[in-house]
């Protein structure tokens, strides 16, 4: 009886999905998908019938309890379903309830992880979000929240309303996901929440995609990233990981790279001398 | 002159890389790897000359500046150079010294995501980090940290020492990386920073691999996971992202199901009361 596969589909580009979450894509009869993944991912899964079940435009409580039931319905029909969600299904991806309806319904089912927007925009920056002696952890947390507090029943009125922004200063490196219709309001919270105002701040609206946009604010000058990344999927990182990270001094000493010590004094073959292009 | 892409190789199994990674791998002449990765990626490069650059049984800070060194020496020589690094190598990864080295030589680079331990923990236990109404921010850190400060320069005597461990309370979801060697240690600090001692706490080593284990404990009892995972790649998921998914009540039913609600809202069965976790 049916199987449900999650996928995190990555970031955006068709290419940073995982090869096993492509694998599954091309075994797929049903694919359910986000709004947010490329185009091309289609490409991975020509023979399956693709149903967008994005979330824009409609109330989201709404929406969620017609995915589920879609789930459960393409799964009892005994089909290989792929539920493909942008970024990662474990992080902001409301997977919790799609994994209660499926297990409710005795419908099995695998998680594949895949690449989340944190991290996609860490890679497209060059800018680690640890960092030796200065960033030991990271604070992944959301601007858009539905107000805390028990779920609304299933049955119930929509109840969907944005809750208070909340930005912290728990963490070296803090990334807030859909931040990009908050930005001015996000930078007097983390003002608020402790963060001095020159902290470096990084926003990638689109990460890693062509038309990825990032620029460089202060936690005081955030407000100035609104227009640019307007409209747009957007990650802020904020303190040590948004740092641009600057060349070593020392490192570029061709003697000691010539000398490479050899850590455990394993024999290694020096590599042959090849020419080098001016 | 030459091109490093650090890529991120995921969890452990070789499948769990990215497709981008993937591609970026077969055109490889010279692949830098941790010891953590699975040998089945050598397949992805078999033209390539493969080095261990892993850091077990001697010390980080020296393997550190040889991995810098190796990398310069390897992009000066014009080759194709990949530094393939477990999980995501933004998060942990010492990728800020590398960018440095390479920054200060002038060798041009590329960052390529990946799949980090606590993301592939999360899928593979089907416990989303992020739960609607009680998870709402994840916090990455690490039990194994080197003692804040000044970085060696380069050259200088090794001085790793293993700092203080450092557990904290300021997610709904903590995921605590290379946290195996100090699990009974980790479990006080957890009560002393507040959690309260009946916390589910998930254990999961060797992520992703056909060996993986997986534990549930308490905070209070997190002791007894320490010789289950010894000597083994472990992430520890501590709040509400530890909590494992129970069946939704209603959902199964069988007529809402059929009639899938339509955006717009269609009338839904209430659920029963959720039952609370253990």
């Amino acid at each position: 009886m049916g199987f449900v596969a999650f996928i995190g589909a990555g970031p955006g580009a068709a290419d940073l999905i995982t090869v096993r979450g492509a694998r599954l894509l091309a075994q797929a009869e049903v694919v359910l998908h986000d709004a947010l993944t490329d185009p091309a991912l289609r490409e991975l899964a020509p023979q399956a019938r693709w149903i967008d079940v994005g979330k824009r435009g409609f109330c989201d409580s709404v929406a969620q309890t017609s995915i589920n039931a879609l789930l459960v319905r393409h799964g009892r029909a005994d089909r290989r379903v792929v539920r493909l969600k942008g970024g990662d299904p474990s992080v902001f991806g409301r997977l919790e309830e799609e994994l209660e309806a499926l297990l409710a319904a005795g419908i099995d089912c695998e998680v594949v992880p895949g690449v989340t927007a944190a991290i996609a925009a860490a890679a497209a920056t060059r800018r680690p979000l640890t960092r030796r002696g200065s960033g030991r952890s990271v604070s992944l947390s959301t601007a858009m929240t539905a107000v805390a507090g028990p779920r609304p029943a299933a049955g119930a009125p929509a109840t969907h309303a944005a809750g208070p922004l909340r930005a912290t200063r728990t963490a070296d490196t803090e990334v807030i996901y859909m931040a990009g219709k908050q930005l001015a309001a996000l930078g007097r919270q983390l003002a608020q929440a402790g963060w001095p105002a020159d902290t470096p701040v990084s926003v990638v609206s689109r990460a890693g995609w062509p038309d990825q946009i990032h620029s460089d604010h202060r936690v005081e000058t955030l407000a100035g990233a609104a227009l640019l990344h307007a409209g747009r999927p957007t990650v802020v990182t904020v303190g040590a990981g948004a740092r641009p990270v600057q060349a070593a001094a020392g490192h570029d000493d061709a003697a000691a790279i010539a000398a490479v010590p050899t850590p455990s004094g394993a024999a290694r073959t020096p590599p042959a001398p090849r020419a080098r292009n001016p």
